[in-house]
């Protein structure tokens, strides 16, 4: 409780972090670490954070609450994703994780519905795990690895952030919903807005904004870039929780009176109109009116970024006797199990149904690109929280984001349309008063672990990653250019990506972009160790873990380059390569491709600090080398890796 | 009437046959041209139906109904998926044809819904179209030229099939369906039983069979290799029709009392019991308790092996208050949009939610291997017609094909079981009472024809097919071995399908298989003309029409070889490539690949019949071949290709 101590008043955010800070200070811009509560893992990146997990050989997870969701690959284009999610399985059953079936839902609306408590940090390893933010959490995305640590008990560490309060005053008119609120943040603030802070939204407005509401608006906090966003939590919590039959994880929270935030905003409710994304951005955001008129051929309702059983019921009310134009496409995205048996029950599946929709099933599917790709320069019009180009799965898309409102009224008339004159009345819309649970496609960890790990044909244990050698004689088997990124380090696409739980499988494709020989070189020198120089901003682009572990598993032990982008600077030093600046910028053209380099007491050398010398083909020629590893990536590289050093110490 | 002049007792398929019998005698082996009356086209053959109408330059369809389905591709994965729905959208408003839309159903259902009319003819682009049958039609799968070619008005040509009788006695015992009444017949007879045949079904156990039931036994009649299966149109077919508001369409048809089958069988239903297809064929039929106790991973429901509102309903009377086993993937593949609003209306839906199951969007999606593929050797039950290896998109697929109740018993017991074995009673079914139906999703051909084609980047018109030059000197610029498959001329799968409806880049891929400098040369000689030399049984395998369009795109106007496979040899005809056989089938080895073959006066060598003479390399030594085309096949030779010859005499 560093804040309290200091008697200062503390918003709602501050709470959160005093609440869990185990490592570091509250000064902005320095590293915390914080405890984290609950994870949540979702298939496209789980199947690598349980191998990873079992590479750190901690037999059982150490949160609170972990719980693995399948949503992301449900299409089964062939053996591999239900081997995916078989492995999932064995791997729940194995590690006590919470398993959430394929046809359970999205992981943000099922977390929120089943786990979510008021008060608890969540760490996921999905960008939109942020949304949990609703119910009073501190929740945020990370990379898998980071959440293979929390599994593992260890702490998270970011950078603190700066808080930004927003005041939200009146209450949303007719054909204005929560989508709206955020799409209006995305208006001011744009997509770099929330870089480096927590969002806290306070204020008499939101005792408008149901739990759901605000599950919309923390969601697309990601599209401000935000580490996190806040709400309290307060009665309209309370009512969410109960209809969840889980009232006793409810208690109040929110910020002291007079307290202070880094940053301030306001929105007043009520003077908000329907506002769209127009293409390529989230940020891009404009009033529909301004884009009214123009020809549409999908309308995709669904998505984390617009989950609840409202949204799919006002849409249907907005439908009721009404159809979709004949050329418009009308995709139904259910979120959850449990919102769909809900809107099946009370007769608003049905009204979908009748208006023409296609139901899919229930899961992420075109929200991520698994699916109901539009044609090229089409307009779809999507209650999604992304539209960056290409998502969607068509190269030259014409992605908007909207309202379920404007996503209904447009689909009707066929064309981009504002809500409000849709020519009739707003629908009265009311919660139900009964709500179906069902927890059939939930399985609970088991309380005995026993179960040996299901790996289908694709599925391969992570290699062992040996310690550093104190002695490297090594050559360099590739020589870059600058800003090379890691989709050319490892490229993604529906190629490569399936092969994301087979590193042995998936290293076949290093650097195939830039040089289709490296691959072979490389395992040449797989056992001897190999070396890589690069240019400027090595590593720029996607977070993506494989362009460090795929060379790593290949036997490159050293990357030096004239410098690093952070992110993939990190990943280097999470699976044990260790990453080398020229000491002079000059010195890259003295080494070429095909060099040997040696390094000697290279351990005692990283331990003192300071320079490191490599000399040029066993030669007395000598380069010197830089490196601004902080000790917690010393021990990793030391180690071989971040997995290595937990098990050590496990 | 051509039996009826003979004063003979007739069979129900005699009658069909006769009332629509344009060319030919009605004799066993011998080919008759039908007047054909209605048209089914799907949309993973319709693109080049439709490419192939608009070539053939006729402005609108001449058959009483012409429908286009989607219901094949509705993955999305990229922009081709959609671009293909908006183009046939636009070739149905031009050429007359209803269009129903993606989300509409799988087109068997749909079409039995929407058109079905007892004593009508059906020609469908897809190999199940045959399930029409249970209306009292004569309904066909073809390949797509021959469905352009009756969406033009030509008669159907076909050899004079045997009828094969099959009597039905009794009344399907509990947990005994219309699936196992056509398990029965492939465990019987095979998948090769019903080849060049017409099954007709009669007799007293019809009363117990609806007109749904009967389309699961008439849909299947295509895993027997029947030409045809037929029904007789009785109290059952009208309740069927009047339940679709479409009575007046109904009229009664039966064998005549007497008439005598070329063949004849008899099931007693009541002595029927669960039956299963095992991997890999649907005629590996055994008892479901012979596997009983084998742990399943899927079940799987829908498809247009079973796509009534009974089988779903069933399924959802078993589950009621139950539920999948944990490690089965329930899928529910709803088949037509009304069946899934009934579904839905009257509660079934919800039932089916609540047990657990995946409600997919409705169509064909796994049965045609578009997701939903199983694991590795995994057993996924399925109600589908079909499991031939890697059908369902996984290559060690195990895939076992029953009845709805086998299905949905085995998902709760989550192992193979008989479902006598249930441990409860066989859910009391009844027919809904109130039937809801909707035409949103199907529009209606428009009057005027004025639309422009919409052809997304992906669809390409059919090039131009010129007449057959006299004069033909040439390259051989490709020799091949015996029994060249299609496959091998040019390859399906996911890298060349998509660009079924785009000649141009889908020749890219011929012959890549066996030879990748193929395309090159082929395009270097694409002016002047090619021949290819192939060894016996050329043209193997797959009836796809692109292997004989693709080569002739590129050029390709001669193929020798020492035999043709029947199919591929009318594809040639078809699409004017000139196919010749060695007199002596050890000229085969006077021409080599490079050689130069020069034919003089060909088009009258060709119709005056008899040998063809090639000289090689422009010397005097000359080779002498066959031809086996009718006059028909060689007006299109002559004309360039059958889509020529139509559009000449348009």
């Amino acid at each position: 409780m560093i804040f309290r101590e200091s008697g200062m008043a503390l918003n709602l955010a501050q709470k959160l972090i005093s609440e869990h800070l185990v490592e570091g200070s509250v000064t902005e811009g320095q590293e915390i670490g914080l405890k984290i509560d609950q994870t949540l893992t979702q298939d496209a990146t789980g199947t690598l954070v349980m191998l990873e997990f079992e590479a750190m050989g901690i037999p059982r997870v150490e949160t609170e609450v972990s719980v693995q969701y399948v949503d992301h690959n449900l299409m089964q284009l062939d053996n591999k994703n239900q081997e995916d999610h078989i492995f999932l399985k064995s791997a729940c059953e194995k590690f006590g994780i919470w398993f959430s079936r394929p046809g359970n839902g999205v992981s943000h609306p099922v977390h929120m519905e089943r786990f979510g408590i008021p008060g608890k940090t969540l760490l996921g390893s999905d960008s939109h795990s942020c949304a949990a933010g609703s119910l009073g959490m501190l929740a945020m995305g990370a990379g898998g690895l980071e959440v293979a640590m929390a599994m593992a008990g260890k702490p998270f560490y970011v950078t603190m952030p700066r808080v930004m309060g927003v005041r939200l005053a009146g209450s949303l008119p007719p054909w204005v919903s929560a989508k709206d609120v955020i799409l209006e943040m995305l208006r001011r603030h744009g997509v770099k807005g929330g870089t480096g802070k927590i969002i806290e939204y306070y204020g008499p407005g939101l005792e408008h904004l149901s739990a759901m509401d605000r599950h919309v608006i923390a969601n697309m906090g990601a599209e401000l870039g935000a580490t996190a966003t806040v709400f309290p939590s307060d009665d309209r919590t309370r009512e969410f929780l109960a209809q969840q039959d889980r009232v006793n994880d409810w208690r109040p929270l929110e910020a002291d009176k007079d307290a202070a935030y880094d940053e301030q905003d306001e929105i007043d409710l009520s003077a908000l109109e329907p506002l769209i994304a127009l293409p390529v951005s989230p940020g891009n955001v404009v009033p529909v009116s301004q884009v009214a008129g123009k020809e549409i051929h999908q309308a995709y309702i669904g998505s984390s970024a617009n989950p609840g059983f409202r949204d799919f019921a006002i849409a249907a009310l907005i439908l009721q006797g009404r159809s979709a134009a004949a050329h418009v496409s009308l995709d139904i995205n259910p979120s959850s199990r449990d919102v769909l048996e809900n809107l099946s029950r009370e007769g608003y599946l049905n009204l979908l149904i009748k208006a023409g929709a296609r139901i899919h099933q229930t899961g992420c599917n075109g929200c991520i690109g698994m699916g109901q790709a539009p044609a090229s320069g089409k307009i779809s019009l999507r209650t999604v929280p992304r539209n960056f180009p290409g998502r969607s799965g068509t190269k030259e898309d014409q992605v908007h984001l909207c309202s379920p409102e404007t996503a209904a009224v447009s689909a009707i008339q066929g064309k981009i349309c504002d809500p409000r004159n849709a020519g009739f009345e707003y629908p009265p819309y009311k919660e139900p008063e009964q709500w179906s649970r069902n927890t059939d496609l939930l399985l609970a960890p088991r309380q005995i672990e026993q179960t040996e790990l299901e790996k289908g044909q694709n599925i391969q244990s992570l290699p062992d990653l040996d310690p550093l050698p104190d002695e490297i004689t090594a050559p360099v088997i590739l020589k870059t250019g600058d800003d090379i990124s890691t989709d050319e380090i490892l490229p993604a696409g529906a190629r490569v990506l399936p092969f994301r739980s087979n590193i042995p499988k998936i290293s076949e494709f290093t650097f195939s972009q830039l040089d289709e020989q490296f691959y072979r070189r490389a395992l040449d020198t797989k056992e001897q160790g190999s070396i890589i120089v690069g240019g400027a901003n090595y590593g720029q682009g996607s977070s993506r873990e494989h362009a460090a572990l795929a060379p790593r598993y290949l036997g490159v032990r050293i990357v030096i380059a004239k410098s690093f982008a952070r992110i993939h600077w990190q990943n280097l030093a999470n699976f044990g390569i260790l990453a080398l600046t020229f000491s002079r910028e000059g010195d890259y053209d003295r080494v070429s491709q095909g060099d040997t380099l040696s390094f000697r007491d290279l351990r005692a050398q990283l331990l003192q600090g300071g320079s490191i010398r490599a000399r040029i083909n066993g030669t007395d020629d000598e380069i010197i080398l830089h490196q601004q590893l902080s000790e917690r990536q010393i021990e990793m590289v030391l180690a071989g890796s971040l997995i290595s050093l937990v098990r050590r110490s496990a």
